[in-house]
């Protein structure tokens, strides 16, 4: 479960298929299995709609691998992380369905309906000034025994993300591209580290909005380069606003073919477009990947095309001003 | 494929168990395979959101079997309907995987948009005064050679919806209640069908808006009860305004356990919770299930329950409506 150092490929060891195969046993039975969506508005384009994980996110399977991959005797103690948005709730959730204790450490000044939504789920909230968030749950994990798990940097977080590249593969063996979108990195890297094993004939596509494109600048400058929080809070897309971590780098390094950057007006109209036409509630970063395929199409390899839908949590007032 | 008179059940010959396994396999790669979602909301519920299908609903079941079960060389001279809603657009696309040729009687008042979606899926539109449209599918039929698929009046179309039944089971072997949205009552038929022979303990409850409550005074009188177009057109759930006919109405007094009806108002707020808790886009008919779940518990038999979502297609106005 830690980062071990073996000298290859500057010193990160990437994880392999047969990580992501384990994760699929741990998410049986707790992640939805979710359905390949063609669209009538596209002959070439399926979803693969995460939105519809009880969470509203794909962040469901990493969590529940991570959690499935602590021994049990220390899983008793519970489990900590420090992120507020999905994968604070996908901790919460996977915690209760393995029957252990869950802490989500937040910033004070997040909104009541977010710290009501980890607590329904079972997790005790922890509240604290944002600069304290990493190490109070730091603390909380050396004092109390419990195990940290963070919402990307993590090789069982990113083997759980990786079953969605399983399932494309095996709901459409033939598939030529696959578009998922980058954030912190966790998903494109397992996504890429399962399709590129089973089919590596198939291109495996990064999408960043052009406010937060620094996993297309990592790649471009062959090392990590993180863009400040003032230029990615611009994207609307706010579940892809985060940095790469070195661990998520080598991966996409290694596995992934390309990263292309839409607008913002994209995203918007890739909401639109998966609301009216597929009937599927997103948010801004699930909409990202059809974005690329929508207005991308130049810079994308021909074929059948898979877009990683990755979460529909949005803000309803923002549904209804796309729709 | 036509009603045979058998003495059974008052003349009607009812389908069986194996007739909708049998439309199993028609369907499979022409219909999705939808997964059942549990809800964060209601440990108790689960959804089946045939929403999610290419043509936003359930009809596709009906119309992929009912044409596959055409034999060849007559399905290769084109099949015929009359309905300018789900069954129409649900029909051409069945015919256009099918690769055979396909005609859909829309009356001329009807907005353009629809008679423009169902063109875009392959079909000829064929537009007509409203008073005229069943009599001019009957004429292309008996002229062309053309088979005729009605929206619910059909074993065949029956069988193919069931196959949401086997789904469920397949899914939840041990549900306890399964609650189907009833209009013309080909829905009901065939999922009552196949849960009631699969897990005969289960119930099977139909649901009806209040304003359109033909099939609960049709069970209620032992005989079929049709209600005015003045009356059902109260109701915006237009998915389920139609009335049943003799062959589902056998159906449902057979194999359905009951009925129980819904309020305008309990149909917005079951569409609002499916739209910002499920991240579901659903039309007032899909909603009718969840919202007797919400709104009739004291009906409705304790357990495990699945909601069928049965469409999607709802005016982008009316959905911003209710979010």
């Amino acid at each position: 479960m830690s980062h071990e150092i073996t000298g290859n490929l500057g010193g990160m060891d990437l994880i392999s298929i047969d990580d992501v195969e384990a994760a699929a046993g741990s998410i049986a039975g707790v992640a939805v299995r979710t359905p390949l969506l063609p669209c009538r508005w596209d002959g070439e384009l399926l979803l693969k709609p995460e939105s519809l994980q009880p969470v509203g996110s794909f962040k469901i399977r990493g969590a529940t691998h991570a959690v499935a991959s602590v021994p049990a005797e220390r899983r008793s103690r519970g489990v900590v992380t420090h992120s507020s948005g999905n994968h604070g709730q996908a901790l919460a959730y996977a915690a209760r369905a393995a029957g252990a204790p869950c802490m989500v450490v937040i910033p004070d000044v997040a909104p009541a309906v977010k710290i009501e939504q980890v607590r329904a789920l079972g997790a005790t909230v922890v509240l604290v000034p944002p600069a304290r968030r990493l190490a109070e749950a730091e603390r909380l994990a050396a004092e109390g025994g419990l195990t940290l798990i963070p919402p990307f940097d993590h090789r069982d977080v990113i083997a759980g993300q990786g079953t969605i590249g399983l399932e494309i593969i095996a709901d459409l063996p033939d598939v030529d591209v696959v578009l998922v979108p980058v954030g912190g990195g966790g998903l494109a890297s397992g996504v890429a580290t399962a399709v590129k094993a089973l089919r590596p004939e198939a291109a495996v596509i990064g999408v960043e909005p052009e406010y937060a494109a620094d996993a297309r600048d990592s790649l471009a400058a062959g090392e990590l380069v993180t863009w400040p929080v003032e230029q990615t809070y611009r994207t609307i897309a706010d579940g892809v606003r985060t940095n790469l971590s070195e661990l998520t780098f080598a991966h996409l390094r290694e596995r992934l073919d390309a990263i292309v950057t839409v607008s913002e007006e994209e995203i918007r109209a890739a909401m639109s477009r998966l609301v009216r036409e597929s009937r599927l509630v997103v948010e801004p970063s699930g909409a990202v990947a059809t974005a690329a395929h929508l207005f991308r199409r130049d810079k994308l390899p021909p074929g059948r095309t898979v877009a990683v839908i990755s979460g529909g949590n949005v803000d309803p007032a923002l549904l209804v001003s796309v729709v």
